[in-house]
């Protein structure tokens, strides 16, 4: 299963070089993953409101092209493997003319928000992820 | 009174113009308005830790000159009037040449954090403050 | 005339108080008023290419109410003066209740890129602002 | 070779989860390395200046423990292998009580500036790094 969000590169993202900053792809990934979840029926945000937090326990990105100012990029997020305590992200960036832009993965961890200890995924996340 | 910070330009502050993003300029004084905070004997994180909000009212930027990448700017910093249930900075930031690059203004609310209701300024740091 | 544009908040945008960080709203303006001259047929990157660039002046922000994480927050930008070598945006940004949480404005100036200096905003563009 | 600097987190860089956005880290790494090339005599400004330009090719970044705002963070920089058309900058950025927080890696790319190709590092900057 893949889910596709576009996001239309800011001025704010931009640096001297005249192109997005590197940083701000991290930015993307997280509108990109949090998109799929709600795409998923799991809104981050209700997620966090039930007591649930999930954060970045690492990252990795591979920059292939730049992207530069106001172009629409399409974000590709795929989960491959069955969450347990941990979720997998991956991402494939693609500039507005359809090339490969930059390749990332993220692994995030479920956190109980009261204890602040690891926890399992929801169930009703897994399958709604169909997983 | 007045109270000085330097601050070194970041790549991540800079946009495709080749120079510091306006909005990167909200972030200076923020740190500005802080350190000069602590200089008084009133370090901000304390103030929160201790149940009093300052959240930004409002704020005003004026920009005479860019200011470009890695430039290590100074701002000075003032307290003029009196703080109530308000507190206004004044800010005047330099280029490394010594060059005037923006004036600024900000209102902050003093907040109880248990009610969410405005508040009167801690008298100490008032004093703090000489004023 | 007004433009409405929509943006929604990021996880990055907001700060330790829970809410949108305040100097994220610069950042929204620069979208809602990039969008506002998109529709009226000036794409601010093809402004740029053409040679002419518009720097930020000034901003005013005054902020009424919080904004959270993940709202939907609704922009009205609103060009009232007809342009000179300046330009000015008036905003009124409003949470997804609908409540009024922030009203701005930014005087931007027109720039000739090979010159660096002032000029006459094109007439194109003021009549298609409808000034 | 190590290489330290200190940061100051600010509020700017915080999220709602109370702690520093995971994002906000790539920007620290990105100053711990323009520091270490400035310690080392080569200012990242004037390299790009003297047409160099030097992008970030790859990102790996693993959180360990999270960092809270106003912490001074320490991030020790280190490069290990003698730079090639690449150079890869390992990071450990350590809390204000000591503790690891996250280790990180970045390569990037000596690019020509006038040509948009890969070229070698400069031997001067491979002889001050002492490698």
């Amino acid at each position: 299963m893949v889910h596709i969000t576009e996001i239309r590169v800011r001025y704010a993202e931009t640096d001297r070089m005249q192109r997005v900053y590197h940083g701000s792809f991290v930015t993307y990934l997280e509108v990109a993953r949090v998109e799929c979840l709600r795409a998923a029926g799991w809104p981050y945000k209700e997620l966090e409101n039930s007591g649930i937090l999930l954060p970045v326990k690492s990252i990795e990105l591979d920059f292939v092209l730049p992207v530069e100012y106001d172009e629409l990029i399409r974000i590709e997020t795929r989960v491959l493997e069955r969450p347990t305590a941990r979720i997998r992200f991956s991402y494939r960036i693609f500039k507005e003319t359809g090339e490969l832009a930059v390749t990332a993965s993220t692994d995030l961890v479920f956190v109980d928000g009261a204890t602040g200890r690891p926890r399992r995924a929801p169930l009703g996340l897994i399958e709604a992820l169909g997983l």
